[in-house]
């Protein structure tokens, strides 16, 4: 598995790092960015993976959360994804929630979708094996993302809670299954056959019994994708049904927008660094 | 003077919004950024002026720098205009580092760039005005930038030192009359008379006599524009030559990126707190 550095830039003491390289899983180039904080010379540190939303790329984050002065100080490397495979030959749709930029973190089963869209697996397994392998981090892991990445990261961390120690989110898609955008790509990506949407949706998969798993939600309630779209009482009335471990935070006056996630996410960082082992 | 108000976002407990208005100076529409904390529906706050470089808008520095939580922290606003007037009728170059997002902070003299092309004086007087009668802000300013907004924030500061309490920048064009960047700006905005080009150059400011402004640079060694284009020795020398208290700090390993400044902006802000009167 070849590895290409594109970029690299001197950040908090440590480095942002933006690789490429041959997924056999998505079966194409993927994209990744890492920060490795200057702890990482020295010895090997945990991992924060970061799921981006919709539109993004591996970038977002790295250009906007302000996260790298905690990560550096918390000794934590932090692996962002690309949310989807991208280039010729991979399908898309055109519109900005389905397609390119939009893989919803589930290994689609229907054409055009299934010969490259099997992000699940990416996140889940193919990319901690590569970053695991080629630098110095251990393999204490902490899963975490917005809005789709948030979906992303509840729906992995709950289904894998051997290989993450927490999971947190800001303004997730908690209950796909029940939302237009949930609705849209589970249809596209799975098919009509509503019963495999099930394994995709965090709501669905916290109230079918109890989990150990810390999971930390921050929600804007100036959000408009809110009403709609988002659904976080419907995960918390999931969690409650089973005492799982589970804190929703409405946080006031606060949008959809990377703004909001850089106010907290030194935070959430916080939160998880507690979880790994020490 | 109509503000027209774009978006508004809470971040780090205050808010950011992007303003529009009609520009008496610059003859047209401008767009601003501005960042207030929560302090600011207490009391009026001092207000930190920051320039951006090339290509950029007002957006760049409030998405990528990482400094609302020491701003609010400390106290301090942050305005960020844009780094030239934009739009219909206004001249452009087509060029990333003439026209349109690389105005130099000159007031133009030479056609087709002086009906619009005043950014000294928005920078330096009206911009102000108009902050200081339509916000929660004080008359306490700082001024700071990056590259060719750390060239503004020298220039702008060191020839109105009444006007502002200190100047901080990351990788300024600090000798603008011996760089490429600034003889090709210089000559397309104030001419081909040399003379005229002296009191926009910092360095050249700095060797005419002593001054009393605190000044902070950030230098990364790693700057792929630093042997060409910026010259902070020269700067260097200048201060020295009258004991001016300048600091110049070269960063190891760092380059000309966001990355960069989101590293040493909460200095940068402490540093310009320090010198705002009690």
């Amino acid at each position: 598995m070849q590895l290409e550095k594109i970029s690299e830039n001197k950040v908090a003491g440590g480095w942002h790092q933006r690789w490429q390289h041959d997924s056999s899983t998505t079966n194409g180039k993927m994209t990744f960015a890492i920060f490795l904080p200057e702890k990482a010379k020295e010895q090997p540190v945990p991992v924060l993976y970061w799921l981006s939303g919709l539109t993004c790329t591996d970038e977002n984050f790295m250009q906007k959360a302000g996260a790298f002065k905690q990560a550096a100080t918390l000794g934590m490397a932090i692996v962002a994804p690309d949310t989807s495979p991208r280039g010729e030959g991979v399908a898309d749709a055109n519109q900005y929630d389905l397609g390119q930029g939009a893989g919803f973190y589930v290994n689609a089963t229907q054409a055009p979708w299934q010969s490259h869209y099997q992000m699940y697996d990416y996140v889940a397994y193919e990319l901690p094996e590569l970053i695991e392998s080629h630098f110095a981090v251990n393999n204490q892991r902490a899963i975490a993302g917005h809005s789709m990445g948030g979906h992303g990261a509840l729906v992995i961390g709950l289904r894998n809670p051997s290989r993450y120690s927490s999971i947190s989110a800001f303004s997730p898609i908690c209950h796909p299954t029940e939302c237009p955008w949930g609705k849209q790509a589970f249809s596209a990506y799975l098919g009509d056959d509503e019963q495999t949407w099930q394994a995709y949706d965090a709501t669905v998969l916290l109230a079918q019994g109890p989990t150990a798993m810390p999971m930390l939600v921050d929600q804007g309630d100036k959000d408009g994708f809110l009403a709609e779209q988002l659904n976080p009482q419907a995960l918390k009335q999931a969690a409650e049904k089973h005492n799982s471990p589970l804190t929703l935070r409405m946080q006031p006056g606060y949008d959809h927008s990377y703004f909001f996630i850089s106010t907290f996410i030194d935070e959430h960082l916080a939160f998880h660094a507690t979880r790994f082992a020490r």
